[in-house]
């Protein structure tokens, strides 16, 4: 088969590569519906985190099981499935309470820009849905793998509840759906900080009620404004650089809640000025498998379509190009077509 | 009247300082049942946190009202009351939604190691018992206005909950008395880290169920043997260093709760290594006032005696000997008599 290969950056290649085959017992082999590109993936493309060797991109995935190893017991061949970027046995201590990404046999997805995909402890990464679901729900179902889970861990992690007020930090994919997120568990007002007019556009259809154009510490003021002079309830830090997040802490009220869902790349947080904030902080691998169920559901039952971040759509073929157009930030986001 | 003022380093003298008046239409004057040392008035004590000029040390204080300003309502003249170490109006957006010590009016108190405090905002600051306790009862007392209200804040923020598997990283009388507010809350095992026979005592005392000796990494790995490999569910970390914080952190469950409650003292934390932690994050200064009616409560009905954390008790005129004390490390905490 061929598939997207990062050799260094701004390398992406589309070559050649191995069909997966089952490996282990408790693999499964899906064949995808759709691919795409992850925000996570501009990281290495643009050389701000090193590619050591060429490196099968993609981890976000949907599609139908082709083949399932000795062990699998709840998959089986046939069944439209989606699983997370972080594989997970779903029955450790880690995993019943809901951490399913930092499960202790815990593997980082890799490979999914490709036709075929093998996954890992399929009994407990994956979840199948009833039947073989409409074609133009596959976007949205997509999403859910990974972008929509990790803005709805975001969301969740700040406690946004009924009536709360909630910043967003950055537009990108997964900014754009804790909009939604926070949407969908009731928030009252959702601020999104945005500069861009078709992003504004697309926050505003997901639920944001006000847009702040500022940045850093004048992001901040304008934040302060908005909500009394104290800040919001609930900041989703969806960026993951230095000025984002204190561009999040800063907007966040004193026990507020903060969560933070992009790998931070040369972020350092000072102690006292932190305690002082007094807010909660919470992130990490977003914990896409423990909302599975409920955001599959959601999306087949037409309540909510993440799918719409898909600005791009292009032949798994011309992944590069793909990437070009979310570097340059021409796209939200890059579904590859297969 | 006489009482304690930090010149510098290790330069505390009990001199002539002007009795405390009415400022403010909002302020009450206390006489002071007893008086006592913070483990955070070792800081500037220790030069570690620089005295630009000479300060009227002390912020832990509980006594008899002996006047209120025009303005104060609740607060009357002869109650006996306890407050935060931070002022309150109790009334605020962030008051009400239980953050008192970061209250838009929030002052820091100071000049508690006296016989007469000045108190702003008495009526959002103070809380009054309905007679005056007996006398055995003011240490006691006295600790929910700050130490005991700080371990309590600690294990509430590290989300303690019936059942809990708790540690606590420090075993100054905060930790201590974070055991026995994890106790109290439920938890089912509390694993407090120390190497001093006598705290140990304590820490066993209020509730411990273990004690882990060893420090920095080679202390997380006892708790993780102790835990399953995995981390606490909670952690307390009463210290305010690099290290007493990474130690919390990293004996943390992904998904687990760690609390913090000393003011960091160049604490810098990595936003990478952070992420990859997954557990959530909560502190600052500690928000007593909420649980102050609760702990009096408790004090008041025998149901704790947090007053044992002192384990030296001076005349107030020996205040000096009450930080050397306790910089020492020959006293846990000092109990200043008036």
């Amino acid at each position: 088969m061929q598939g997207a290969v990062l050799y260094g950056p701004r390398d992406v290649r589309f070559e050649q590569r191995e069909t997966p085959k089952i490996s282990k017992p408790t693999d499964a082999i899906i064949r995808l519906s759709a691919s795409c590109i992850c925000g996570s993936d501009l990281w290495p493309y643009r050389g701000i985190q090193p590619t050591a060797q060429p490196t099968a991109m993609g981890h976000e995935y949907c599609g139908v099981v082709e083949e399932v190893g000795k062990e699998v017991r709840k998959i089986r061949r046939g069944q439209f499935v989606v699983g997370s970027f972080a594989t997970s046995d779903n029955t450790c201590a880690i995993c019943r309470d809901g951490y399913q990404s930092s499960c202790i046999q815990r593997e980082f997805m890799s490979g999914a820009q490709a036709p075929f995909l093998r996954v890992p402890l399929a009994d407990g990464t994956l979840v199948a849905t009833n039947d073989l679901p409409p074609k133009e729900l596959v976007p949205s179902l997509l999403a859910t793998s990974d972008v929509l889970g990790t803005g709805w861990f975001a969301a969740d992690a700040a406690n946004v509840k009924p009536g709360s007020t909630v910043v967003v930090v950055g537009d990108g994919a997964v900014g754009l759906l804790g909009v939604l997120s926070a949407r969908q568990m009731g928030a009252e007002r959702i601020i999104a900080m945005s500069r861009h007019a078709s992003r504004q556009k697309l926050a505003r259809e997901f639920g944001a009620t006000d847009i702040v154009t500022e940045r850093g510490d004048e992001g901040v003021a304008r934040i302060k404004e908005l909500t009394n002079g104290i800040g919001a309830d609930s900041v989703l830090e969806c960026v993951g650089t230095q000025e984002s997040m204190m561009q999040a802490i800063k907007s966040t009220r004193p026990g507020g809640y903060v969560s933070y869902v992009g790998v931070p790349h040369g972020v350092s947080l000072d102690g006292e000025q932190l305690f002082f904030s007094h807010v909660h902080l919470h992130g990490g691998p977003a914990a896409v498998r423990r909302y599975l169920p409920e955001l599959i559901q959601l999306v087949l039952n037409g309540k909510i379509n993440p799918g719409k971040v898909f600005d791009l759509t292009l032949p798994l073929g011309q992944v590069a190009e793909g990437y070009r157009a979310m570097d340059e930030r021409r796209a939200i986001k890059t579904l590859l077509k297969l």
